[in-house]
């Protein structure tokens, strides 16, 4: 970056965290730099859809360079990110090393496996858009693998079984069940659909623990009148090529294991003398600054700002961003930053047709057909986008009039 | 398949060729089974405009089973055929074996390279939709390569050298030229238009020689004043990793060599038994069978029936995918098969904005804003799927209006 004498803020991630940094600073005269490996922001609430078949990975995917393109202050360079030395304020990088005033990292969050037996090797992780394309490949191919057998043998190639009762875990389950419901006996008159098994398997003793009790039972009913298998107080003690472990002793075979259990910090940040807190998140300062130094800040799903695990969702990666860039802005101003505190908007999560749950400002909860309307115009209005969103509507409008997916294309080799 | 006593057809290949063999047979008392490796049809004629950044390629995808849904007497495998045994009516797949009455193979065409020194290694071949979208990948991240390079050594970065000025070269170096015109500069405001080449490399003496010749010359005129630098007697000799030597010594320096010039039969046939002949299609007889047989078939690119090479495109593959279905049932019923002729119901291609080139059954030729506009309706209208269609029209039409590009996604990593 030439110099102009203007501060210089590097933000590292095109997530929700970085964007909404970078948006906090359109005013200011700044130079803002965004590095991303990707060059495009991947919309992660609907990713689980993409690994559904239910959107194309397109349909929740938008160029950086768009988004910014009249942010005058603001470029983007694609590379990856290999190294920080906070004490000389560089960043290495594959397109080169990046001096800055200002750091916001806003790396996101990688899939942890606690340590559980061939879970890594063995399970598919959902965080990216590739993962959700490789899952999505992996499971329209367990239908066509499964038209190859003999009816007593499909039972293992059309088992589906989702470790981890959270949000993802929850909405991926009755989206598969959907599939299976819906498109898939037209797409496959010789399979019964009573030949496929979705199991949702949830070590504590409920589903979505961060809603209130009876979201929690409501989704946990809807699911199962579908036909999702919901066992809770059960825990995977290990994953192989043929199926998983639970604790006591129970064995359930899969060919499929969806790992959605756990998420933590990016691996990286510790080798860069971060400080690392809970769950591989960096220790940060209320003012989402790091070290003690007032340059380099840490936001969204990488930042543990003070005891209580902020939740890793959209809505604290852009509260956060925001913050972080605010707070820079203030100390060029030779102001004092401002303190970190988690705004809880609302939650929400799609179950299924007409059902899902709504948790407003930690006090209002609902469900059912509302939730569910209110969960769709919500997720298009954030989707970014103009043509995003009116090709995310027709996806949905397609299944809900038609049962219909369209994205169901297999793109790798059918052996994989 | 089980045995039902009626005619077991089996069809190699979900194309044009397959897919309208099979659409021949939906009313027939016989049993269909398409087999491809992949489980959706690509819109091929669109392919080049996923490697421009222009649509996705859900856009032109779309699910086989879907397309088969409502025919009751076909089914589809997803498999990839590894033998076939003419003597024994047997075919070998990655699922099986598979045993026919009737055999319609429609395996399509595979890029030939002419023994170019380095062409096979070093240049993007665009005949599937893996190649379009590494090769949109592989583009759109040389305007990111070029970001991180001082001005004077961005050149052969941004050289973008098409080989072939067939369909195929004219359209696709029609649509970087116009990518580069219209989104890109916005996208990348420190890099200059002026940076990027566009070189249409052809070895005779005119561009779409299947055309008439005032087509060609308004083809190079069109995209001439576009500025893609059409180089007509253009042999290449040699393809390396930087670039092209050309006969007579030229050289031109280029990361980026995409090779249209050359198609031909796919690669396994001649391993297969059958009678190879030009370019690699089988020789049929004039009914489209092989080898003096009944009961195998051969269409589309794959097929070279007498002397006059039909022309690889779209509509010969369906006029002979549905002869052949309807010889087989004229077999079955003890009739006399048809011979084959070829009707040209006419060629399109597009250059630019507002700029296409039609000729109309051998004979009618124009070209401007109405050829433009017909290419758009027809293309639209052959598009299967009433989403699909939709998805291309709003990425049209958003080029169109406010020359924008929906799919400029790079899905590798950075260094590819």
């Amino acid at each position: 970056m030439e110099s102009t004498g203007r501060p210089r803020i590097v933000i590292v991630g095109a997530g929700f965290g970085g964007l909404w940094a970078a948006k906090a600073l359109r005013k200011a005269d700044v130079e803002v730099e965004i590095i991303d490996r990707h060059n495009f922001h991947t919309f992660f609430p609907l990713l689980y859809q993409v690994a559904a078949a239910e959107l194309a990975p397109g349909d929740i995917s938008h160029p950086v360079r768009k988004i910014i393109r009249r942010q005058r202050n603001a470029r983007f360079t694609h590379a990856e990110v290999t190294g920080l030395d906070s004490a000389t304020s560089t960043l290495m990088t594959t397109a080169g090393v990046k001096n800055f005033d200002y750091l916001i990292l806003a790396a996101g969050s990688t899939t942890i496996y606690y340590g559980v037996a061939g879970a890594e090797a063995h399970s598919f992780p959902l965080r990216t858009l590739e993962e959700a394309v490789r899952l999505r490949n992996h499971l329209l191919a367990r239908f066509e693998a499964a038209e190859q057998l003999p009816a007593d043998a499909r039972g293992h190639e059309l088992t589906f079984l989702i470790v981890g009762g959270g949000p993802t875990g929850v909405e991926f389950a009755g989206a598969i069940q959907e599939l299976i419901n819906g498109p898939l006996p037209r797409d496959h008159p010789r399979l019964s659909v009573k030949d496929a098994r979705v199991v949702l398997v949830e070590a504590g003793e409920r589903l979505l623990s961060v809603y209130p009790e009876k979201l929690s039972a409501y989704a946990r009913q809807r699911l199962e009148r579908m036909g999702v298998e919901v066992l809770l107080g059960a825990s995977v003690e290990a994953v192989d090529e043929a199926g998983v472990d639970l604790a006591g002793g129970a064995r359930i075979d899969s060919q499929t294991v969806v790992w959605t259990a756990g998420v933590g910090g990016p691996p990286d940040l510790s080798a860069w003398g971060l400080p690392i807190g809970r769950n591989g998140r960096v220790e940060v300062a209320p003012d989402l600054s790091v070290n003690g130094s007032d340059h380099v800040y840490v936001v969204g799903d990488s930042s543990q700002p003070g005891e209580v695990a902020s939740p890793m969702v959209a809505q604290n990666a852009t509260q956060q961003g925001t913050l972080a860039a605010e707070n820079i802005l203030r100390v060029v101003a030779g102001q004092v930053p401002h303190a970190y505190s988690y705004r809880d908007l609302g939650n929400m999560a799609v179950i299924g047709r007409n059902a899902a749950v709504v948790h407003l400002f930690g006090k209002i909860a609902f469900k059912g057909y509302l939730a569910w309307v209110m969960w769709l115009a919500l997720h298009l209005a954030k989707l970014i986008g103009f043509r995003n969103r009116v090709a995310a509507l027709l996806s949905w409008a397609g299944d809900y009039l038609f049962r219909d997916r369209v994205a169901r294309l297999i793109t790798s080799q059918p052996d994989e």
